[in-house]
């Protein structure tokens, strides 16, 4: 059960790192490509929201972590009634609430900072195209259907992830955080891309930013959320490696969409950044407690930290 | 001695993430609630120079902590006659050198920056309270009165502090880090959010950055220093919880700052990160080594990194 | 042999915090002390894509550290067949890749941003000369010249560094990543002064900025890279007091740079982070595992992560 939960995590993490670099980065690579001698304009304050609400998310993310380190390290210490789940929870309540207000900001009380800008464009169709994948009730039509479908993908993936990852001989880890969302993400990955095509990058920040932002915000705390009322133990402590780099890319996003204008090497460094990741949890493999199978082949260097698990 | 001096070092910490957030945050959430369909522009120059001072405290407070934390995993060591206390000290120093460097610069040189902009406000009796808020001789004033209040505030505080605890059942660290604050910032607290009603959000970050900028920069190294004069060892080294969560603070401010325009959305974001902040120190203990008489009921899991403390 | 890579790895780092820090810092406190009454403009988008650039460049660099943290806390493992050398090596091609790009939108797509604005300076001459400075030859020439240049120095130093630090009483670490490279860097420095003092900040964030990046993305990595075909394992995992300084020092400057426009503060709050960072290095040693005959002398606190090395 436990293994499910990471599991279920991971993908969760993988998807948001898969939004805000590998589709995020697609898109600006290609939309810089193809539009070169152009300006490539969008709208910073939707941007900025986003990024603001990813960082709140990775401050409820890593708030667990760095308590478990601080106990760990003698620094702090917790009743025997309230633990780091506590916090979790506390955080996911915190999380949800901050996107009730992002909704509300968006749909209602700022919704035209979100529509796209149609300057100089005459063609009616397009538009309402472009209205419909933004819309009101679309928006509540995908919050819906990627919830469902994030649901079922992850609750089949549950059950196939361990015999895929003995067959094709990847690391669970590397299936859950890199592979899977790859596929979970195509469609969002689709319409990035040929918004930026068109230069309409306002519409591809939406779609990135805000696939990575919904995942975070709200799929990640409602999962904590529904584990709790089932009576499940999932809290938001992903661990050192996938925090950290959960940090750095919505640093280097927050960065890279600071100025209101894009270009081709934009998309390379966030391309860069994802296949950095994507290495990086190539290499590692679980710990030897979730993988006693594997246990003999397994290389600990604990001569720096003393931690001895196996 | 060493848990006072705990007591205020996390009184200080408390005070500049309150200022930071919480005063920052409800001035953002209800200045933008009142003027929603205004725009809310600020300059962004005076937000600048503050948040690289609090990136610059933000540096000088974890270098001591990575020292230490170095120092443990065995990738650096210190000569035996000179310590992470002397390091805090030489930070100390420089942070000082900063803020005289701040003021100077906010005083003297480019004062018209830090001066509210009087676009379109006929009112010249307003006029002549907002200047004796951010006035020379008032700067100076508050600069007296809040170090003389704090100074005080810190005495009293850690002489009640350990009964009040126990009588309230609340932890150590939630009231200096969290309760505490909010009742010393209250007179910043209600100034920045009558002037943010106003839609002057100049004043509003001149008063909640400033504050923070002046407790981060000025009292804390003078408290490092005053400490060293008296023979007291007070260093630098805020805990790995409460460095993080002053990192991530200084972080979302300055993206939040970085575009001269506010929403209330932002607001909410910064209220709500105080909020999560709050949750985890309300979680945590004192480590078993401050607190004995409760060691029996701490939950230590130090089965990650093999750290036993008890 | 692995001091020697130790020193190495120290010196680059250095010169890209000497870079960042204190050439930048430099620069900008006296360009803006000289030009104190009139604006001192630059070219944001300059800016952002060497930051981008160093973003990458430190998660390059922190994964190996945070993979060797997550194995040793027991969070992660790595198979017997691959390491983290294996990930230093692949972040270096990625690194690598990432310079060829820079360097393929600095020098043809996109030319024309890193040009110096020539607005209202009618001085031919003096245009020709800063043209030479930025060319397409002169900056092959200097990127040949700096590397050997480096080269030969690392080489000269790792055999001089040790009898050095004995007969001056200073840390190897201390000399090798702050002296050094303030030797190595004073051409760099000096034409960085002289542009910013003729208030032609572009140059000089070329000057310092380029030199950053090109250690950063291309030196260190060339270096791994070169270090494999040799047969020496050399790896990107700096410790985490480099890699903390690095990371901090990168988001201060990205944040120092982001609003198109400088003053005096900004190059003192550069300048005093580099000398903060010296403090800390000039009090840390070797670990006592790499200078046995100093380990008598050694105080190791481990008490609080329980890591005992001696």
């Amino acid at each position: 059960m436990e293994g499910k939960i990471e599991v279920v995590k991971c993908s969760l993490l993988g998807s948001v790192l898969s939004n805000l670099l590998l589709v995020l980065g697609t898109s600006l690579f290609c939309g810089g490509v193809v539009n070169l001698g152009s300006d490539q304009p969008y709208d910073r304050t939707q941007a900025d929201v986003s990024t603001g609400l990813l960082i709140l998310g990775v401050l409820c993310q890593s708030l667990p972590l760095m308590l478990r380190y601080a106990v760990s390290a003698g620094e702090h210490s917790v009743a025997a009634d309230t633990t780091g789940l506590d916090l979790s929870r506390a955080c996911s309540l915190v999380m949800l609430l901050a996107y009730v207000a992002y909704l509300f900001f968006q749909l209602k009380t700022h919704a035209q900072l979100f529509e796209p800008q149609e300057v100089a464009d005459e063609d009616g169709e397009a538009e309402e195209d472009e209205q419909a994948v933004i819309g009101f009730a679309s928006g509540l039509f995908w919050l819906a259907f990627k919830t469902v479908l994030i649901a079922i993908l992850s609750e089949y993936v549950v059950g196939t992830i361990e015999p895929t990852s003995k067959s094709w001989g990847l690391s669970v880890s590397f299936i859950s955080i890199i592979l899977l969302p790859i596929v979970g993400n195509a469609a969002e990955h689709a319409g990035a891309i040929i918004f930026a095509l068109k230069n309409k990058l306002d519409i591809t920040l939406g779609v990135a930013l805000g696939s990575a932002t919904q995942i975070s915000m709200f799929v990640v705390p409602l999962s904590v959320i529904v584990a709790w009322i089932a009576g499940i133990q999932m809290d938001l402590d992903f661990k050192l490696l996938e925090t950290g780099c959960l940090f750095v890319s919505v640093i280097v996003t927050a960065f890279t969409l600071q100025d209101g204008s894009s270009h081709y090497l934009k998309g390379i460094l966030l391309l860069l950044c994802y296949i950095v990741i994507g290495a990086c949890f190539f290499v590692t493999r679980q710990p030897a407690s979730h993988a006693n199978n594997n246990g003999a082949g397994l290389l600990l260097p604990t001569d720096t930290l003393g931690a001895q698990v196996a």
